[in-house]
Order: structure tokens, then C-alpha cells, then sequence
């Protein structure tokens, strides 16, 4: 099952078999979540119904999951054992259990990946497996797709390209009056005329003067009004892989301070790209950034690291954060997005799309960093 | 703190004690989830960042989070304490072990969502607090929320009319040879158009022919033609709360049997809905449908429950299923969605949204159910 046949799949399992040696660990077992789909090709929706898939090298995969989703265990690429339930919670247990016994595997370390492994799944594994114990496998799955290949890369430059794309043909619809929620409605369905998946990896996030203070914030009701500044958020997803960009405009006439902490945070984005390369540390990208920051005096108002690895996931490794000694090497594909924010009046950031070469690094989006003027 | 004011987040704090004391729990401890939003109002991004909100009673809300969403602790109309940490996960179990000092909680039964929390926030709760009991909280959590309030039944009637009017506006955009994921992306911007939020509960699901077999199935580049049946299984949210509805349409002339199916699962939708009231059991529900299915022959292509709840999550309790004996109450909100597949060949599914009343059930839901033949 594990040869290094064409299909990439089988690509793929051959590298977790080597990376799950070196991390010294005997098995896998993943709920759904970017690396279930990365290592089967297969969609689950996270429910309160538990599916899990378990690998063992040498063994065909194991997939736990309802009755109703047998279908998907059908003509897959590499070789798969099912184990389903019916609709009673109380067959659940039966099912993990049946899958550990065809494993063959009642003692040693079992990976798993604790941002998605929830307690559901936890108590049924450890309950049909007492003896194995159950450890995080976070740094073995980050390399397992920590470097994108060739087709993964064509998907994130047509992921940059959608939402750049629907970007500009959103800003033509921005309307003095219209609410944070009704502008975030408007770019999503112009994403997805793009040709986004419909699948997004997050909602746009669109925040009007002092809402752009909170780097999170989430579409409200507020209303723009001239003054603002406005500010994107917003991905796009080709076939699971995601772009992440930010922009901030100004609504006619800003303070002053605005614009001047624009250009102070597109300088700081320029200097950490200027510095990526293979073989360069992810806390030297951050700390070239927050220099800039720190020496305009802003230093306390950038609460944030600098960027955060992308791909199937919007936050993946590589975590470009102060300190960080982890060093870049090609294929990494990550954001560079410093911003300032000042409490109950407002914030700018501009986050770019990057990748690493062999001997640099590629931006993958190119909108203008300036902040330009919407005089509406 | 938790008086019952006005406020509707007050009264929920309230309602939280009484249930957190009948359950012998002693505090409630919750990451990114709908119950959070029930009970503080508060979007998060269930991200690589832990957050979580710990509920005791008597004292005010205390929430850990990462210093770049402290905003949104501010101007609640509850009390809270905040926990911040760094952009280094290293000072993670700092912000977490604050929060339990500060609690004065060391021992006792602490309740979480095991369909939420992860291990990663698992392991950090634990090391915080290695005295305390973390359990299940699943039933007191439904409890909470199970019978829907004037307001929420409001927000679900409106999230059922606008993917009603959505499904209206789509079906003209569908043509021989467009694709399901075409489709899907269509639907979705038509919802947005209609006044759907632009997170969804899920993504549409849409499949044709073969596809429709599978109930779970994901939007694929499969090609629309003549004689298949077309599925739409869809829903809208507005302010968070979904609808769930499916039809199902034939494209010209499909094989008789699949007409057929469509008027059993039709019939086997009537008959449940028909037994919906207070004091009725879910599992009386679910095999009112199933024995229609059954009768005539099809009880083994009926492979999943006949519904689930529904409001902030689109699978919530209370579950219409096989043998389960929990008893149905005015304000508690379901689909009834039975169906039948036929592997390799085509599915039918007939689903609509349903409240329990003081003296019986509406639905919510009321677009035509019969097998409607489009002849593009």
C-alpha cells in the first residue's frame, strides 16, 4: 500500500510512514481537520458524530465513521478498513474499538493533533485503547506539509489572485451608511463570483473606525461614515488552499495619525519581507518588522507577531513570532502582517501572502500598501 | 452580577447557575463554541490560540485570551476578568493558572463541551488546576438551550424564509453541465444576496445523480446531466441561528424508482411531522418515518437518524432517533429529514425545520416537498 506509486496520496503516506519513525511514534489518529484531508482526499464535516481515521504503517487505514458516510470509503486510492456506527451514541464506543483490535496495536505512542482533537474523540480512543498513550504529533504533521509543493503553490497564487481580484471589484460598492455586515456580505459573494471555493476558510473580517483598533473584530452593525477607516480581512480558498490578506482605506479625510501610522506599518511590512530567505529565522523576520514600529514609538500598540504559516489552514506553522529560532527553508508559505492599533480610535494593517524560494522570497499578492483615500 | 435584569445575557447567567447546581457542577469552563456566544455575546476564532471563558458562580466571568483580542472584554454587560497572554505559546499556562487562582477554584467538578474542547486547551486546564475534575457538561448545556426564547424562534423563522426565497432565485441558474461545486458557489451568493450572514452553520450541500446517494456528500466537479435527481441540502443564519432544509428535484426524466422513493420519503417526512407535540418521545418520531420507509420496502436505504435539533448549531439536541426516549417540549427546534439511497444509483431527501408549540408542532418550513420535475 505505502509503495511511492504516482498517485500523490500514496506520495504522501510514504512520507508520514518516515516522518512517524523519526518522531518515534507507532500510529496516527486524526479527526477531520486539514491533515485528514492532506493524507486521504476526503471531506468530513467536524459534527457531533466522531469520524476518525487511524494510520499504522503496514496497515491499510482505518476510518471510524456513521454508517451514512460509508460511501466516502469507496474508490480511494490506498487501501482503507471501515469501521461504521449507526445513529445510537451508545455503538460509537464498538467501532473505535473493533478498529484498534484489526490494528493489532495495544501498546506504544499514538500522534495526535491536539488543536483539533476534541475530548469526544479522546474518551473513545483511550477507552477502546487503554494501554496506547496518546501524544501530541503536532511537529511531525507540520512536516509533513510544512513545504508546499509544485500544485499546492498553483493553488495559493490563484487563491491571492481570487481575492485580489474580488477586492477590487468590491470597492466600487462601498457606500457611506452601509454597515460592517452588509460590506462583508457584498466582498464575500464577489469572492466567490471569482471562483473562491464555497468553502471559505474564514469570513471576511471588515471593521470601520475604532472597530479597526481590534484586530479580530467581528462584521457588526456599525455604519460607515466619512472619517473611517476601513479595513479587509478576507481569504480566498482554491480547492483548500487559502489566501489571507489585509488593507486599510480611508474614508475621505482621516486624523492625521492615521495616515502617519499607515506608512509606518507599510514600511515595517516592506523590511520583514525584504528580509525572508531560506535559512533565515522566523524571529528575525518579526523582529524587522517591530523594529520599524518601535522606533516610530508604536511599539506597544503592535500586539501581535508579525505573520503565521497558510495553506490548507488560515494559521499553520511556520509562526513568524518574536524569539522564534525556527528557520525558513523553501516552499514555506506564510503572512507578513504588522499593524498599529490605537484603542477606541482605530488600526492599520497590511498583511501580504509570501513564499520562500531557493534563494528568496516570492510576495504572492500585490495590492498597493499605501493607504489610499476612498473619497466616495 | 447574576441578577435576572433586563438584559438577556443577565438572565442567561442566571439560568446558567440553576442548571450548573442541578448538575453538581461547580463551574463551567468553555472554548470557542456556540454555548460561549449563548452565554457572552462574544464571536472567537477557534484558532491555533487558545481562549477560553470560565464561568463560577458569584464571581464575575473570567476570560483567557490572547492580548490582540482584549478589546473584546470591554463594555460587557456583565462583569468580567481578563487573562491575557503573549504571542509566545510559552506563556500560555501562565494566563490559564492566573485564571484558576484567581477563581479560588482547586477542587471539584468542572464541566466542558466535549464536542468543543480540544486537548490542546485540555491539557492547559489541567495543568492549571490539577485538582479539579473536568466532566462532561453536555446535558446541563442543553438544557440551557434546547427550548428556544421568543427572540431566537424569531431569528429562525427569518434564517428559514431567507434559504426558502435563496432556493427560489437558484433554481433558474440551473443548467445541464454546470458542475455541484458550481452550483454550491451559486447558491451560496444568492443567500448572501437574500439576507443570510456570511458565516454559515455549513456549505451547501449539493449533488447530482450517483451523488446523491451519499447524504454527507461534498460539492464536486461533477457534471449536471439529464436523469439525474438534483440534491440541495442548504441553510441560511441570521444573527447565528440556521435553517436546515433539503429538497431534492429530477432533471427531465429520471428512472421510475427514483419517482417512487420521492413519494415514500415524502410520506414517511408527513407521518412524523403529523406525531410532533409536547410530551411525544424523539424515537416515536423517528419511527413514524421509518416505518413508512420500511413498509414499503426501503428500511435498509434509510441509513441515518430522521432529524437532528437545531438553532445556533446545526446538529444540536434534541436528536430523532432510533429508541430514544426524550420527550419533546414547546420551544425545542428539529428537522425531520428522512431519505433513502440507493448506492451507486441516487438518493432522495425530504427536510424541513420544526418547532414544538404549547399545544403541538409548526413547521417552519414550506417549500413544495413532491418530486418537481425541471426541464431546463
Amino acid at each position: 500500500m505505502l509503495s511511492t506509486s504516482q498517485h500523490p496520496l500514496l506520495t504522501r503516506h510514504a512520507r508520514l510512514v518516515t516522518i512517524l519513525q523519526s518522531a518515534k511514534l507507532d500510529a496516527l489518529v486524526l479527526n477531520p481537520c486539514p491533515s485528514l484531508t492532506y493524507l486521504t482526499g476526503l471531506h468530513f464535516y467536524l459534527s457531533e458524530r466522531p469520524v476518525v481515521a487511524i494510520f499504522v504503517p503496514g496497515t491499510p487505514t482505518m476510518l471510524v465513521l456513521p454508517e451514512l458516510e460509508s460511501l466516502k470509503g469507496e474508490g480511494l486510492p490506498f487501501q482503507v478498513k471501515l469501521f461504521t456506527y449507526g445513529e445510537d451514541p451508545a455503538t460509537w464506543q464498538a467501532a473505535f474499538r473493533a478498529a484498534f483490535q484489526a490494528a493489532g496495536l495495544e501498546t506504544g505512542q499514538v500522534g495526535i493533533e491536539p488543536g483539533y482533537l476534541r475530548i469526544l474523540e479522546l474518551r473513545l480512543l483511550e477507552a477502546a485503547a487503554p494501554h496506547l498513550n496518546f501524544i501530541s504529533a503536532e511537529e511531525a504533521l507540520s512536516n509533513l506539509r510544512i513545504q508546499k509543493d509544485a500544485q499546492e503553490l498553483s493553488l495559493m497564487r490563484k487563491a491571492a489572485d481570487v481575492a485580489q481580484r474580488a477586492l477590487q471589484a468590491t470597492l466600487p460598492q462601498v457606500k457611506i451608511g452601509m454597515t460592517e455586515a452588509e460590506l462583508a456580505s457584498e466582498l464575500t459573494l464577489i469572492l466567490l463570483r471569482h471562483g473562491s471555493d464555497p468553502v471559505f476558510t474564514f469570513p471576511p473580517i471588515i471593521s470601520f473606525g475604532p472597530n479597526t483598533a481590534n484586530p479580530h473584530s467581528f462584521p457588526s452593525e456599525r455604519k460607515l461614515v466619512a472619517g473611517d477607516l476601513l479595513l479587509f480581512d478576507w481569504a480566498a480558498a482554491c480547492q483548500g488552499y487559502a489566501s489571507d490578506i489585509t488593507r486599510t482605506f480611508a474614508i475621505r479625510k482621516v486624523e492625521p495619525e492615521m495616515a502617519q501610522i499607515a506608512q509606518i506599518v507599510q514600511q515595517a511590512n516592506a523590511a520583514a519581507r525584504a528580509l525572508a530567505a531560506p535559512g533565515v529565522a522566523a524571529g528575525d523576520i518579526d523582529l524587522a518588522a517591530r523594529q520599524v514600529i518601535e522606533q516610530a514609538g508604536y511599539g506597544k500598540f503592535f500586539t501581535h507577531r508579525t505573520g503565521h504559516g497558510l495553506g490548507m489552514e488560515i494559521h499553520e506553522p511556520p509562526y513568524i513570532r518574536s524569539g522564534s529560532s525556527f528557520l525558513l527553508q523553501p516552499g514555506m508559505t506564510f503572512t507578513i502582517e504588522p499593524g498599529i492599533y490605537l484603542p477606541g480610535r482605530g488600526g492599520v494593517r497590511v498583511e501580504d501572502d509570501c513564499v520562500i524560494t531557493a534563494d528568496g522570497m516570492e510576495t504572492l499578492t500585490s495590492l498597493p500598501r499605501e493607504l489610499i483615500v476612498l473619497e466616495l
